[in-house]
């Protein structure tokens, strides 16, 4: 296997070539499961360096399998690649061509990684101990993710770990951090629809107010977070959009309501969605009106393997420094990442890309956010650790 | 003057026109301050009865003096011609032709009226004590309605009294109804325009949600009613429209709600202002946000001369007989009618203009309001009487 | 029939002894159902008179027929002698001896009006038409009072028509007023038991917290007065007593709320008891807790007769002039007058008692409470000239 | 220094003088700095060792300090030996002699705990590197609790490191638990006091009804926890007492509500201390009323520091296993023991004293409080491990 030096040296000799493609992808961003064109594109990348490319029907997912002429495990390392359905507001000559579509999460630069990791195991064949699967996955962004649909089509098939990298500009390039058990929140979302009786303004006991009924409802909804749920499990309920009515002096009949629940475990998600469930009805009826709620489940949240993420502070340290490594807290944003970890061990892990030096200081999903490339060789040099960390201690004759 | 059985007979005479100048205005309606054709055509018919219209330059509205020879009081009658930008579901000969536009308050039936009993005094000029002006009054839907500036250009100038009648559907054919004293709600319109500071809907620590500043605002306005009025002083606060946000995951920057305040009495319209704007100050201030509310005044109370209200509960049963006279409870609907009622003693009327035969089922500001025409008969022959009783009472010398 | 005059004359000759019936009755109060030495005291007083005392047998209550010798109308009295639990705190000759008993509402001077109107009818049977049935009752001021049992026991038999006096300290001396129809409210009682769970002040997640859902209530409450009754219909609740908890780290496991319902028509009564149950029943339910609600019913809305009233209205001015007699708001207090006039026509009125310069500047049920003792000179004068202006236009032959 | 063995030996041979220590003790409970007997009888025991006792004058707290013939760190064991004002309702033989006072969370079997190791230090003086500090502390039951006057009187000087135990009947017997930083909660008391304006029920709008204030404070609260902490910062609000009127028809001028506050970090407090500042005035402004806030501060954060803590998980599973040592979650309850954390490094830690055999079924705090008094063996154990390997490390020469 090679050295920690002999890594360094063949990626700090692709990186060039990273730069450029996540720059390319930067430019031709494609929203969730529309990504025909990146997976073309990616797909000529990986033939050019002699890869063998397989694609998957439920969407445009890639599957390149790297076998190593050495008996071992097989582990899997995951990118994703669609963009976000926001304008670009960048002003650089790699911002976004296309209108109203960006890559304002780092998943171009997700690919450009995995492309050089693709490159890298390429060139190492002989002496690779057992498979590499690198999976290039497309919509990331929307519910239900593509990681699904690639499961239910057996990318994970005798897999016997699984990697994934987050580059991640809140932290700052250099750093990076992860996290034993859960990580990264379920993000689910919530539907209101209240049905009372329209009417006169002046003559409110000939109606029912939704208004009333609705406003009812988010203070009693508070209570579930501060009242029904331990004080040491994190969650959050936001309803983020509430719309009722439409003139002065008419009241609403209609009242809807949307929002968001962040989990870290599956108790929780139930008590919440129980108590919604009874709030949302029985706040309705309080007021003579009906009510509806559409729980809809995001992904699971992310939970990594203790033994992987134990390997996470072992290697990592030993890379970077022991300063560059963090305990992260919970994170409330989600990841279908998730679901490959439901099915084997593996660890998904942030890797700094915030500098202000670069511009890299906007939060992801801004119509501004860029990130420090530099981070993509620490990424790649990451993932490729845990791997062969993995297959060192698994060793098959 | 003449007996009642010889105004019966003019009145009779001249119904069949006023059903066609009615039916006319009812297929060829105008929005508040937008009455310019229908001005004129007003215009036309009182100039072939005779009459010498002076017009306004507030608006449309048109004015003409019918100076009796004899001597005595000046008198006015009002009537409204615009109509609402509300699309017409009748199905009839005489429906509205323009798109989006509709009779559907009776404000055509209105002027039919008045044009009738323009062609009553122009004939019995010889015989009519005083002066009777006939004010034909455009925009009486919108705030602030076309009465202030008619009124500021003097209309009420020298008058002694003055009547005003709106057909009413929800009263029967057959009945008259009115009050003394407060009789109509003065309608207030609020905005308040709340401002938290939006954010992840999964951090809600780092924002400022102003979707729980308005549900906790809506919450304690009903404490107004509740807890801050004389329970024996009539009024209502209604919002009638709530929208804050837009996306299930994000907190939502700023709320709006709009609604509607209706009072008899100017005390309680100041002690609901006086809250109102407390309650939006600090519910705001305690959750972190700023709020403004713009408290935009309605039309006042419309308040009846409490002895031209005895008048009409005494010439009202004379003329259609006891069972036919209603006193009126509180109405909270608003009429600028009550501009001329600050000015001179008077009062306004409901006369009884639903009917099934006559499709006269539905409230006022409805798609497929219609009224029983026989109604402006009795319309026409009220406020004749009214004003008649009102000149033996007071003539000059 | 005695003129006005000798009316005058005659209460005029036996007011220094209603003073001091007055007076003694105040130095001796006893609370409700417990009134046995006044009732004693009241029948030594009436027998004096030489009249006919009857016990009642449903409390302490007594009544005298007086029959006059032409035939006539049998018209009823009322006075209340029942004191209240409060503690004198005047100083005057006569303040009360009786350690926290206090008549602080003035029915001592009630039945002290009633005796000297026992005088004055005992002294002219021979020209009096018809019978008069003074009703001395105990327990006015407790539900369900003392009228129900006198009721039930028949003395409202043959009653033709029914007048009671309240000598009214918030209506200055030489005033009298009254209304026709509602008049005086019905002051229902409601009492809410919450049961939640009980816990750790740290572990709500295990507990059902009672004052989250007493809270709750409360808010919820109010819509009834702001959303669910007609803006025109006078009414209120009011929560008066809210009791939960003992200490500061446990959370409570019952709730307590106690208030009033104050209306004046039965369609306002069902509907907020009504919506009180709804509402008590489902926040409950909304939290997890169970809730129960006792809603007891005080006296009826006090109604007076339209007839009776008008009477009021006739007579009153006469007696006593025009500028002395008002028209009353609506008074959110109850009496148990209420239940004779569901039986029998008649009129309840109030009669000025408030005067800076007898000290008699204190609501009604203060411990200073004191009144001008003149009132009742004028209280006897106006029950006498509404029952013989009723017997005069109801003579039988 | 004496082998694991030797120590376990020589605590065997007095844990029978430990169990009838800490049954004495439960017979004679005194409450929180009143234990004066207490205090004396402990001093006796410790003096029949031929300790040398010295007296604290903050309370009665005592000191015992064991110096070892050799050198060595200032190592500082803490017992605490306060009872509760609660009624035993247990049956046995050591039941409390004292009305309205126990033992019911163990601070009896803490103090026989430390008179065991009182014992064992005694006699191995010889071979012991440095000082054994003995705290017998009295009064942690109450806040500002014993322990700041022992630490103001210089109970820590010079002392290097210092542990703690509870024995703790949710965790069972066998096992033992602890957490490096935060571990117990700091629970401060909140007093909330509204002055309305009182008044008749039936008339609202003469008050400021300070049950409406009260009950839209404890709503408002709730948000504290759902919106403006940080989801992942563990905390709890609790309300536990709301006290308000007297009476169903008179509206409440007063209202008074207690609580709790738990937090883990400084941050939380002053978050949630300045929000609740917000809250009681701007609620109390919003409605007319004036509020006051006294914020009580309890004990501080018990927070282990990390250092010790992985002690524990050294020293604890070799003692006693791997599997008999957990990783405790945050505790809700507080212990003053945090004022020594605060001053010197150290650790506290919980020994599982539940055992359904004995009885030691019930939570801390419950009449019927009992716990398995092997406990005291395994915590006299654990106490002189982690000193002992704390003096190893720390040599001195």
């Amino acid at each position: 296997m090679n050295t920690k030096t002999e890594i360094d040296t063949m990626l700090q000799t692709i990186f060039p070539d990273m730069v450029q493609w996540r720059r390319y992808m930067h430019m031709h961003p494609e929203v969730s499961f529309q990504e025909k064109e990146t997976s073309n594109w990616i797909t000529q990348r990986l033939q050019e360096m002699g890869c063998k490319v397989e694609t998957d029907d439920s969407g445009y997912g890639l599957i390149v399998r790297i076998q190593g002429e050495k008996p071992g495990p097989t582990i899997a390392l995951r990118a994703d690649f669609d963009a976000l359905p926001i304008q670009d507001e960048k002003e650089c000559e790699y911002a976004s061509t296309v209108t109203g579509a960006m890559h304002a999460c780092g998943h171009d630069a997700h690919t450009a990684t995995m492309l050089g990791i693709a490159s890298y195991y390429s060139s190492i064949k002989e002496e690779l101990h057992g498979e590499r699967r690198l999976i290039f996955q497309p919509a990331e962004e929307i519910t239900p993710g593509g990681a699904v649909g690639m499961i239910a089509n057996g990318v994970l098939n005798d897999v016997d770990a699984i990697y994934g990298v987050h580059l991640w500009t809140p932290l700052p390039y250099g750093m990076v951090a992860s996290k034993g058990g859960p990580f990264m929140a379920a993000p689910d979302e919530i539907y209101i629809d209240i049905k009372g009786k329209g009417g006169h303004g002046g003559l409110p006991h000939e109606t029912v107010d939704s208004i009333i009924v609705g406003s009812a409802m988010v203070q009693a909804l508070q209570t579930i977070i501060s009242r029904n749920l331990n004080p040491l499990e994190p969650a959050v309920i936001s309803i983020g959009s509430f719309h009722a009515g439409s003139t002065a002096n008419v009241i609403a009949e209609r009242c809807k309501l949307v929002g968001t629940v962040r989990t870290f475990s599956e108790e929780a998600r139930i008590r919440i969605k129980e108590r919604l469930h009874a709030i949302v009805k029985q706040t309705a009826e309080l007021y003579g009106a009906v009510a509806a709620l559409d729980y809809r489940y995001g992904y699971p949240t992310v939970v990594n393997d203790p033994i992987e993420a134990e390997r996470f502070f072992k290697v990592a340290p030993d890379q970077f420094g022991h300063a560059a490594v963090q305990q992260s807290p919970l994170i409330m944003a989600g990841e279908d990442f998730s679901y490959y970890l439901q099915k084997v061990p593996g660890c998904f892990m942030f890797v700094g890309a915030g500098n202000e030096a670069c511009h890299a200081v906007y939060p992801h999903h801004h119509p501004k956010f860029d990130l420090d490339e530099r981070s993509m060789l620490i990424s790649a040099k990451l993932m490729i650790t845990m791997a062969e960390d993995f297959a060192s201690e698994n060793k098959r004759s």
